[in-house]
């Protein structure tokens, strides 16, 4: 049976920050940084937890893998945007680790074994926090991170078991799954359409997401978006575990008690409104990319998809814009 | 022979103040604007085009038709979203008068003819302007009018002559069709589709509508919606005047001499960008409607239709929105 005594976090925003903070008061734990400052932070004052649990954590931080000498387990917790660069500098580094990733959507784990072979698990996780400062997360949601092996690698079901069993003794939740993809895939439906949705239409999670009562009204987009997906899962053979649909009822409900005011901001958006790439590529359009390949039309992601991509590409023309006529 | 001795122009702005400018000249006209202060000015300075035509108009205008007198020809030339609240103004007034539409989309014309028997004339036009004051309009693109009489009232086709010979002689460009649902129905799939596109993509009528290279290719959703659009004008037994995709495609090579400073900001998304109500009820949304009523289904019509409202909306819960956390 193998062994984590040794652990290092790739990316520490807030998902990677949970991480670093819970399982660093149980192992050794490193975190691979993108900048220096954050690292020597980390180094200096560890790395605190407040919220839905309390934590002070002490942290080996570098850029460099090299510094951060082996471990058993590697976490790549940074946003699907950056696995690439992520993998390619951990390429060479950590021979003996398992490798897991929890981004959202689909397409990750693909990438990380281009660079190396180690073995890799899949997971999605549900737990969320606000990340105040490079030394300071706060845990908001205590959801579980779900996790399975990777079925294009070679991580069996008792590694899982290994990680979840660690990560729920530092008292964060985690549950192993032998076949992922329910699971993964109820999640990826339910994310390629609100948050496209979010992302072009400037809206949070409000209840309009579930409204259907008139041609106009944004729940009928929403539903039919997430059926298309649903028949795509259909025909990949995959059973989702949870029904999307009702993932995003009950989300505007818990939401909305009469009061816009905490809706919830789709990290889409987020990212739109504050023109970093976004994530579309691995929710959206992996549905799309998966539909193709299986002949399935789902001309509603298509559309997303299109939009959102149209959408990152209007910053870069931006300030090059004139000539505003009346007319058509 | 009905003979066209006085106009009204109802509403001026860029297209109003055009038809005002150049019609002042050889008849009579009256306009009818919503601000008071507009009136006066027009009242003292009268109306200036330069551009294309140089002219300079006497007018008598004001904010209250029973102040115009009676007229031969009103011409509403407000923007769609306006046309109900004209027309109310209108009603009881002018009895004499043809009464012409020229807004994008359709369905204006029925409103009209909710609060007055007057006989209906539909147009369309394509050229435009720059309003530079409420005394000063610039005339751009010196395009044709097009018009015939509207199938639900009781203008004749020679009517349509009438006014077109008028708007010709004025120095305006027009053209009086015995049918004008085919060049109608053409500039119609046209707005719907990139009008809506460029609403939520904050897009200006760049190279990239007429793009299909890539599965993200924004000119796939152009191409595609308007695909739709043309099953559903097929199936009203309407053959178009003009390829939708064709007009699109020549307008981004017109518009982009590999300089994008210069392609065309859409009305629709002028109003986005200044959150004005838009106008997608009369053009995405009377496509989804038609599509409706003769049961061919339109996906992406329906869904550009939900985001241009739900974009709307977002304008309303500005303000009341939080809470930006990690996670999904």
């Amino acid at each position: 049976m193998r062994q984590i005594e040794s652990v290092c976090i790739a990316g520490a925003g807030a998902i990677g920050s949970l991480f670093a903070g819970h399982l660093g008061c149980i192992r050794p734990t490193r975190v691979l940084t993108r900048r220096a400052e954050h690292a020597q932070r980390l180094n200096s004052e560890g790395l605190r937890v407040s919220g839905k649990s309390e934590r002070q954590a002490e942290i080996l931080a570098a850029t460099d893998p090299a510094k951060l000498g082996d471990v058993d387990l590697v976490i790549i917790a940074t946003k699907a945007t950056a696995v690439e660069a992520t993998a390619q500098a951990l390429a060479g580094h950590f021979p003996g680790a398992l490798v897991m990733t929890v981004q959202n959507g689909l397409g990750c784990e693909d990438v990380v074994a281009r660079y190396g072979d180690w073995p890799i698990i899949s997971a999605v996780t549900f737990m969320s926090g606000v990340r105040h400062s490079d030394v300071h997360v706060e845990y908001e949601l205590d959801t579980e991170t779900w996790m399975g092996p990777w079925a294009g690698g070679s991580a069996s079901f008792a590694d899982v078991q290994q990680v979840a069993k660690l990560i729920n003794a530092s008292g964060l939740k985690a549950r192993a799954f032998e076949d992922l993809r329910p699971a993964q895939w109820s999640k990826l439906l339910f994310n390629s359409s609100v948050n496209s949705i979010g992302a072009v239409t400037d809206l949070p999670h409000v209840r309009e997401f579930a409204r259907r009562d008139s041609i106009e009204a944004l729940g009928h987009l929403v539903y039919d978006m997430m059926a298309e997906g649903k028949r795509v899962a259909a025909t990949l053979g995959i059973e989702l575990y949870e029904d999307p649909w009702e993932m995003n009822v009950q989300a505007v409900s818990r939401g909305s008690t009469g009061d816009e005011a905490y809706a919830h901001v789709f990290s889409m958006l987020d990212d739109v409104r504050h023109r970093r790439p976004t994530e579309v590529d691995w929710l959206t359009g992996a549905v799309v990319r998966e539909a193709q390949r299986v002949g399935v039309p789902v001309p509603i992601h298509e559309t997303m998809y299109r939009l959102v991509k149209a959408r990152e590409l209007s910053w870069r023309l931006d300030g090059k814009q004139g000539e505003e006529g009346s007319g058509t």
